[in-house]
């Protein structure tokens, strides 16, 4: 193995973690691997232990490695890739990669909205939404939490509803309801994760995640659907296409 | 003013968070307002101190409000909005907001590229590439910390590039180097201020933020720009249309 330069200007750590990076790029170590541990890493590459802890904590907090307590640190499973150049599908995006969307209905239930879904949906003080709330999985993995807000008069019969976790919610608002999504606007922001959210994630209070927030229109320029979405920034990735 | 609804399925906290809000989205708070005290809060609203502490602590989360140490809690500035949809320039974003955009240029030299940095710009290993990192700012407040890489063959005379807290990037490339960027890839997810970062950007560690990587191409659909980012997550905002 080629040692480390120790006259670069590339500080050592950073040497330190582009290999262990490379490994894993390379498929030489695969997700769910246990890397060396720091004494092998101080060892094989004549570090110290400062070095090796500096790298290895450079690459956990990028998501690349992740620690089990008293147990070592693995390799984590590669991002989803999304793409927000169209619309885009989340259980598309699992199934192109050989995995299972799973979708659990938490909620459908009529509530008031908040301030900032009625100036989404424009509706008027004091009319009602239907809230559909979803936790989004690959297979068994959490991975988006989403609460779907309707305006009350799009919905008219809500039992139709609970099919949501079989269709998708486009699919059932054309059949059932005549309502036809052509568009949508969506803003997105970092956040971090918070408890009600880290239990149904299953992730950790204050990671990373995004925040995302869509609109969606009907044929006749309606808004029929505002969406709020939280997502695993350790699991998701998005890219778009700018010209 | 309307008593909260004590007998709502509305949890009591979130009633008061709305109405805070409407106060600040109504302009009866403005951003750098100070808002009413908890004790204040408790009193107007009838509620208790767990209510207040917990209606205030969602929107400092969310970033609403802001806490100053021993002084209180403030209206936070608007973020900035800025659109993913096409080629967006975040000093023209500003300057239709009135803002003065100010760039300072860090640095700029040449480096060994990391494994994404040489993967993004499809350089054989060995090759050279310029880093100009840059702290961007709206007026006085730095907002995002940019690091561009440009492969060496692109770069022949590196000081012309330091005309680059003058005049755009990509206008320079075009009128020094006769390089022209018409598309790019974007990547982005959300992470969590470190610490060097967090000192140039006048944050805190572990607020969270949003890491973009660009990959620009030229004409001749040959890689020319790999651009990492670093953007607060409390000061900006991203949206794109779906169609």
């Amino acid at each position: 193995m080629k040692p480390l330069d120790q006259k670069s200007i590339i500080p050592l750590y950073h040497q330190l973690k582009q290999r262990l990076d490379a490994r894993i790029r390379g498929g030489e170590w695969k997700p769910g691997d246990k890397i060396d541990s720091e004494n092998r890493l101080m060892e094989l590459f004549q570090v110290s232990r400062n070095t090796a802890k500096k790298a290895i904590e450079e690459l956990v907090q990028e998501g690349t490695l992740y620690r089990v307590q008293g147990k070592g640190t693995f390799v984590s499973k590669p991002k989803f890739e999304q793409s927000l150049g169209g619309f885009y599908s989340f259980s598309r995006v699992l199934q192109e990669q050989g995995l299972h969307p799973k979708d659990h209905v938490l909620e459908v239930k009529e509530v008031e909205p908040s301030a900032t879904v009625r100036q989404g949906l424009q509706l008027p003080e004091g009319e009602m939404v239907v809230e559909i709330k979803r936790l989004r999985c690959a297979e068994d993995e959490p991975i988006i939490l989403e609460s779907s807000f309707l305006p009350k008069s799009v919905i008219q019969d809500m039992s139709v509803l609970h099919e949501v976790g079989t269709f998708s919610l486009y699919d059932l608002l054309a059949e059932r309801y005549n309502v036809i999504v052509v568009r949508a606007k969506e803003a997105f922001e970092p956040v971090l994760i918070r408890e009600e959210e880290s239990i149904l994630l299953e992730t950790e209070v204050g990671k990373p995640a995004l925040l995302l927030e869509r609109t969606a229109y009907d044929t006749n320029n309606r808004p029929v659907e505002f969406c709020i979405s939280i997502v695993r920034g350790d699991r998701c990735r998005f890219y778009t296409e700018l010209h």
